[in-house]
């Protein structure tokens, strides 16, 4: 067995954080001890928060994390910085706000950067939360700025995501695409004191009306962004066993609608557990999971092995006696007979 | 011959969007059209416009493009689009103000949207480019939102990244990380008839001697940050060979500073051609390159030829009787055995 698995399925924190540091560094045989703590895992809630900077998703999440610690839950926190040389120091300041949990030994927070590693940043996620569900996390809440491809990619590996919106952060919604409804399992509108945030709430229940229109067929008449709001009790009826995104309201600076949030995870967490289509949404995720770390493993692996031939191909392209198309198909051969050649 | 690539080749629009499209949607032979069409590339001098929301991208993008277009130059403009569900249609409205363009026909001008394609943006983005650069384009902007992975490797593809910063947007200079200096050749300090313009390019120089002292040893004294300005002249002789990046004004809106950036940018064209370390950068391009299509070729073709075993193993993951480690390893090799099974 790995050194340092006993010990985090007993709930030692030094060895999680430990393993996490292998994980980042893609050292040491950080592979033995995941496959070893993944029977253990499964058992953690896994809660995407995401958005845009400024809606306040640092504080809801510290808020979240108030919230489970006081109903004695083990709570884990994956901070996701996507780095990009722009991406400012926005996060690192949120961080410092979660300070007050750092000496509670039922928090783990962890922030995470890309390192420009080739499995991505979504690996080293996926690894993390993986670790912190053995060690013993009721809830791990992953938090993520709603930027790119490799956070929709994280998305996909959360139970319930969160999308937090804020009211007065321009036109947004208008201006957010279809694509939104594919990550959202709740809306939060936080910040729900200021001006505009009904307007915001009827803006997401249109939208979430007119998502259920484009896989249903129309339930509600007239424009879709009409005045009339959106009767959202019909909807949920006439959508029976399948998901209904729900829109809370919620003031983090000041703990408003947290519970509320809380339940509406929860309720996501019963959909997903009793009933067929929420099994077709685990399974989705379990999918999503595997592929996510074959893809990474296969382009470690390849890249690898094939240091000097991939020199060698890049050198003749240099030297246009040869395109990388084709150097690329001969590249898959080479590491084809690579991994059969190697003994089992 | 691929039917595309003759018209291309002489300079036919209507073909060249036609090939852009099985691009976008990985269909048909395209593969075969960009093969046959690559050693016709390499003329086009590639150049990478980068910075955050609100810095002026488009309107700068718009100022080349027409200052190409006196010197007669044919121009090719790609807008990469991270599709982030929040990112809005703040592109969409830059697009529509590149219209005064639309009619000419010595401008190409494409927006790319991540569609989620195994492959990634940047595969797109390089190809798109690749097939640009064979219709005849002789210079090609790629315009990126300076955020997330996908853009930094975005970045490794062009010859020249221009970095541009807007004065006001908060204390952002300061936040960004050290990284942005890996990917910067030029910086623009755009809208620079606004207050704190002179102090964004004060900083802008103390970080730039600031990434030469961390590699070469100090040549300044006193703190980085002082109020002393960088004699950017002493360091330029200093670092002999290196290229030292440049820090160019300019008023986009106005037209003011255009040229001044062309002449940054062609200056650094020239330090990539006519000396070693420029030559060092073009390979380092060439490999980038190369591994990009590497990459995307390897994970496009093993999850198209493992579509059962994936599934398979996603259900067992699901089941927990197994765990996505030892599944990828599996996979990895029955990928493998697929490939050098295949006739050649």
């Amino acid at each position: 067995m790995h050194p340092l698995v006993e010990k985090i399925l007993q709930g030692d924190t030094r060895s999680l954080a430990r393993l996490l540091r292998s994980i980042d560094d893609r050292a040491g045989s950080y592979i033995e001890a995941l496959t070893e703590l993944y029977p253990h895992t499964g058992r953690a809630m896994i809660v995407g928060i995401t958005g845009n900077p400024g809606a306040g998703k640092s504080t809801l999440t510290d808020q979240l994390v108030a919230h489970h610690r006081r109903a004695g839950k083990k709570v884990g926190v994956v901070a996701v910085d996507p780095t990009s040389p722009f991406s400012g120091g926005a996060i690192l300041g949120d961080r410092i706000r979660m300070q007050r949990h750092a000496l509670d030994e039922g928090v783990f927070i962890r922030s995470l950067a890309t390192r420009g590693n080739l499995g991505g940043i979504s690996r080293s996620t996926a690894d993390t939360v993986r670790a912190i569900d053995a060690w013993g996390a009721d809830v791990i809440l992953v938090e993520t700025v709603g930027v790119g491809q490799d956070e929709l990619e994280i998305a996909r590996l959360a139970h319930t995501t969160v999308v937090v919106m804020a009211p007065g952060l321009g036109d947004e919604v208008q201006a957010i695409k279809a694509g939104i409804l594919e990550i959202a399992d709740v809306f939060a509108v936080n910040k729900a004191d200021r001006d505009g945030a009904d307007s915001t709430v009827r803006d997401l229940e249109a939208m979430v009306a007119m998502g259920h229109e484009l896989h249903h067929g129309g339930i509600r008449k007239g424009p879709h962004h009409g005045p009339q709001r959106v009767d959202m009790q019909a909807l949920a009826e006439a959508m029976g066993d399948e998901w209904l995104v729900p829109i809370v309201k919620t003031v983090a600076s000041k703990g408003q609608g947290i519970s509320e949030l809380v339940e509406a995870v929860e309720k996501h967490r019963s959909f997903l557990f009793d009933t067929p289509s929420g099994e077709a949404r685990r399974r989705q995720r379990v999918e999503a999971e595997l592929l996510n770390v074959f893809r990474s493993t296969l382009v470690e692996r390849a890249v690898a092995a094939l240091q000097t031939p991939l020199h060698a191909a890049a050198s003749r392209v240099f030297d246009r006696t040869s395109d990388p198309y084709s150097e690329a198909e001969a590249l898959v051969r080479d590491f084809a007979s690579t991994v059969t050649a190697a003994p089992r």
